[in-house]
């Protein structure tokens, strides 16, 4: 018999086989199982006010035209509200409407917004201070137990100690700050006094010139390659990509510098940016919580693999590694 | 005016601008701009025997058929040799030609081989067993200097323990290892008894089926995405893409299973992979020796981004953030 020789292909297949009498490593589920398994109520919703919808151009598949929309969760207060204020705005004013996709760089971002530079903003944009980068202490977690950032209940201070220790065990130890954690859906860096998300995968950030420049919000990027950490608290991040990143990620590269295109028909049009509560027959999403003990069981395994295909757990990971899971909501 | 609200798209043009007297920052040379100063003897040679050339099916672009070249350096002894002497042979064979790409899975990996499964292998092929997914401290840094993975001279052993200090630093500290640093051109982490290359984007492994099943060579995949260092010691790395890798990251995701493609028409044809030194008119290649003086600045500053563009330098970075640079040989 010819092996099956793919890269994890045969994982799920052999998950349901029964164990030999040979076999001492017992079966154990992987993370996609274990967030199968979480139980309805350690879901969150996703307000469709908090999403960001864009449409573009629909591009050609034998003889029919296939849509192209990218899903964006925008950050929950206290952070980059700013520009998520601005974000909402630039949407309401359809400012987005006709502009474009005007940079793919490989490993790095995916960024849109006008390529002719000369589009005048809408009036009332905020001009947020590079302050905003980061958020204190005091804001993330309120002393005493209130809303904080679409948990129904804040952390009382003293969880903060125990989360700063957990987080600086070997399994979570990070060369860019001093702790890392989830909280309340998104990953988390900080240095015990602020704190401030993490540039990974499918990030959502917002363009800018250089300082004391911080950026509009109407020029934005999304992270397609390995997490440029470098940039957390140098440019702000709003948000995140949770359906679609496949159309962004897969365009070609630009030729030009830093991967911005050379003309105007590599550019990818953006038919319309909407914030999501006026696209109708949008899907409902939900998010994993991450105060959730599947999440913390999730995050065990992407840690420690121990699922058939693996031989050796790493006993760590890396924050972007262990992606807050996303699902359309189906009630 | 308005301002040019790119994301780092003017750093570049800013940094020949003369200070003024407010200006207390320095100006700071990029990444780039480092390694653009490297001296001639800085640079390494890779030879063309350790060079695998795919060349993939052409695509329509205006009248013009445009080729598809992906170029990948195999790692050099003492690493994985078992499966790069497996892909001399297959590539000696001309057993890709033919073949497909068969899997694109979004922030993840790239795969390539028969989509079939039931061509068969030349003979002779080496079974390597899981010990050869890692190599003893003594095969990597003989205790008396020696020609060592491509560079002129080992090291002795006493230098071990420094670079295991250095790479404890914060700046370098690593959830998936206990250490980890760059060492004849690779990134490398360690548990100070074994080494390993780290699966990084652009890296290039062995698929494989469940245990003790360790791959032929014959399915390899490229990292697409951010750095699964999970799989470190786990699967075989065997090289790396050095150019082309856009004509892999950006093909269409697969819909199926595990980024699989569903049909024959998705795939996209490889029509040959051959060694480097049986490509005519293929360029010479150089990296940038990872234990030269050069590469240590870069490192430095890829660590602390001290250009104009940044504001707050992140202290650290972690390896896969650090790519050993590469460049076509003019001369």
């Amino acid at each position: 018999m010819i092996k099956k020789p793919l890269l994890l292909a045969c994982a799920a297949a052999f998950a349901a086989l029964p164990l030999s009498a040979q076999e001492t490593k017992p079966e154990q589920p992987s993370p996609p199982e274990i967030v199968s398994r979480a139980k309805a109520e350690e879901w969150v919703a996703i307000a469709p006010s908090d999403l960001l919808v864009l449409e573009l151009a629909g591009i050609a598949d034998g003889k029919v035209l296939k849509q192209r929309r990218v899903v964006i969760q925008l950050i929950p207060p206290p952070f980059s509200q700013g520009w998520v204020g601005n974000i909402h705005k630039l949407a309401a004013a359809k400012w987005w409407d006709g502009t474009s996709i005007n940079r793919v760089q490989d490993n790095y971002v995916v960024q849109w917004g006008d390529a002719t530079e000369k589009k005048a903003l809408p009036e009332g944009l905020a001009v947020v201070p590079e302050s905003g980068y980061k958020t204190a202490l005091e804001r993330i977690f309120p002393v005493d137990a209130g809303p904080v950032a679409g948990n129904k209940d804040g952390l009382p201070k003293s969880a903060i100690a125990e989360m700063d220790r957990a987080a600086m065990a070997p399994k979570m130890r990070d060369p860019y700050s001093e702790t890392l954690f989830h909280f309340a859906g998104w990953p988390l860096a900080g240095d015990f006094e602020s704190y401030w998300p993490t540039h990974c995968y499918g990030m959502v950030g917002v363009g800018r010139n250089l300082s004391p420049d911080t950026g509009s919000g109407a020029e934005l990027y999304t992270v397609i390659g390995h997490a440029p950490r470098h940039l957390d608290r140098n440019i702000a991040l709003v948000g995140r990509v949770i359906e679609g990143i496949e159309h962004l990620s897969s365009l070609p590269r630009g030729t030009g510098a830093l991967g911005f295109y050379e003309n105007e028909a590599e550019r990818t049009p953006i038919v319309s940016v909407r914030i999501g509560d006026q696209v109708t027959g949008l899907p409902a999403y939900e998010y994993l919580s991450t105060e959730s003990q599947t999440f913390a069981a999730y995050a065990d395994a992407r840690a420690n693999r121990r699922d058939a295909f693996f031989n050796v757990p790493a006993g760590g990971a890396d924050i972007c590694n262990i992606p807050v899971p996303v699902r359309r909501r189906t009630q």
